[in-house]
């Protein structure tokens, strides 16, 4: 394991919500004291979410995420807080979840369809709720501040939907800065949730798998992907997910990258896969169809140049940039 | 990527929990007759846990962990099944959950320890009730059976302990053969969770770090780990678990292996890290003490023969590994 082993290890991939460079101070969410000083200090930030949405000011220069605590404070007294971190200058930066009930549904014509309908703060015309998937598609906020917003939406997902002890039904109590939730009649801890999905190209020769899930934009084409299960290997899930949906047999499976996706709470880890069967058996419920793709195919694909304008899936996420790392070897 | 590059990547790596080739059926979990059918199966077989510990039969050849249906309602009737998959052959295999009752605490001095206190079947001599650890370090059941153990081990604490929706605190109702669980009040869907923890040996040339946690046996040192946070990806939760615990600084990650580890639940992500800085500031909390092992004295502790009796983690855990793959290069 040289210098080499690791160059080849970590590929530096710009896909969405994997830059965050904070400080998360997790080793100091159990001191009261030193978190009042930081919740006191005049430079500290927080990023609002309510209904899952991202709540951003609108400036001339852009979007803005980060209000002042005081800030939040004028839009609504969040329901939840929880520090996220501390960016390098040691200023804090805390996620706000706001009541449902401090936005409302509104019709918008602005970009000429009459029927459509956004969410909105009343009686605040500076401010604006775009969807994370809008944010990362479009680029409003930069990297570092849109895997930020990743982390929070995540942490505030599961505040809002796990009030409640699973255990025993109790309402539980926040602690350690966010990061917990404690049941005071039953004691059970309960911790944010991460679920592993695993993401694959399985490759043969100079051929790769992807499918389409019904839900995709049309034309569009993307590796295969479902959720790691209990008691599975990352390998192993990645095998059995291709099987599952393809009826395509794989050997071994190299990992090559991770990333967060919020939506609620996953970490997608992207491998590639060795194919040992061709033969397309496609379930017509996770997938409607799936297909070899000869290199050259899938180049036109990640190049826009496809002659029956098939797509390959945005940069934003893992899988363009596992295919992107195959076609180029 | 060629044959070189998948024969590099896809370690066979004999720790515990990580075989496992049953057919998870998981496109059929929704399928009523199906399920009926398999149950009616007389080569149906169950996997029997209690108070989290596995229910053996004692025979003359070792221990047996499969019971047909029958014999686990003559155990006792269970308060949850889920299905695991299906052998080679087609025959189900189902984990069965016990009431705690069903299992008392019985003083056992058949080691010479008196105060010795041990889970039991009241009125079954036959049967035994053995940790996952203990099955795992003494090799009591195929490397096979352990790997379906964890998974129904996993499963079934998840359904022990989250009976309750988190959303409204209603209790829900198990569908999906046991794979979710769903609240009739607030619509709520509930997944059996996995927590991905990130597991890794930073390395420094011809140096590794290990630590030690309080709670480790005598003398052992290990790899770091850490749960992974919302919004992190695996490269990163490996950067910071280490400065966190050990105050260095690290720059590429690889990885190497993922493991299932039952303890309830986690997904171990096996990394190797390249450290950039070597002075070490140990937490004291998370870990009591930390130091850089040169390789041949890592490779002593792995072969039982360190001068002052360090010891390197089991060769169940994949810190034994992560441990053996750096020190053999």
């Amino acid at each position: 394991m040289n210098e080499a082993f690791f160059k080849s290890a970590e590929r530096a991939m710009p896909f969405a919500f994997a830059v965050n460079s904070l400080n998360r101070l997790s080793e100091r969410r159990e001191d009261p004291a030193f978190l009042q000083d930081l919740r006191a200090r005049s430079d500290a930030r927080a990023l609002i979410l309510c209904r899952d949405m991202p709540v951003l000011k609108k400036g001339a220069g852009g979007l803005d995420p980060l209000f002042s605590l005081a800030e939040v404070e004028a839009v609504s007294s969040p329901r939840q807080i929880a520090l996220l971190g501390a960016f390098a200058d040691g200023a804090p930066v805390y996620a706000a979840l706001l009541d449902d009930s401090a936005v409302e549904l509104r019709s918008d014509a602005s970009d000429g369809f009459l029927d459509r309908r956004v969410l909105a703060v009343p009686g605040r015309d500076d401010l604006t709720l775009v969807d994370m998937r809008s944010i990362a598609l479009q680029g409003l906020l930069s990297a570092e501040l849109t895997g930020i917003f990743a982390q929070a939406k995540a942490l505030m997902h599961w505040h809002a939907h796990h009030g409640h002890c699973a255990n025993c039904g109790a309402i539980t109590r926040v602690a350690a800065a966010g990061w917990r939730r404690e049941c005071d009649v039953c004691k059970a801890q309960h911790f944010p949730r991460t679920d592993p999905v695993v993401i694959m190209l399985a490759v043969d020769g100079d051929n790769c798998l992807l499918g389409r899930q019904p839900r995709f934009p049309k034309a569009m084409y993307s590796c295969l992907a479902g959720f790691l299960e209990s008691g599975e290997t990352i390998e192993d899930a990645v095998r059995r997910e291709i099987f599952e949906e393809s009826g395509v047999r794989c050997g071994a499976v190299a990992y090559l990258a991770s990333q967060p996706w919020p939506f609620p709470a996953s970490l997608m880890i992207g491998c590639i896969a060795q194919a040992t069967t061709r033969e397309l058996q496609v379930d017509g419920v996770e997938l409607e169809d799936a297909r070899w793709f000869p290199r050259a195919e899938a180049r036109a694909m990640l190049e826009g140049r496809h002659p029956n304008k098939l797509l390959a899936p945005h940069r934003m996420a893992i899988a363009h940039h596992l295919l992107r790392a195959w076609v180029e070897g």
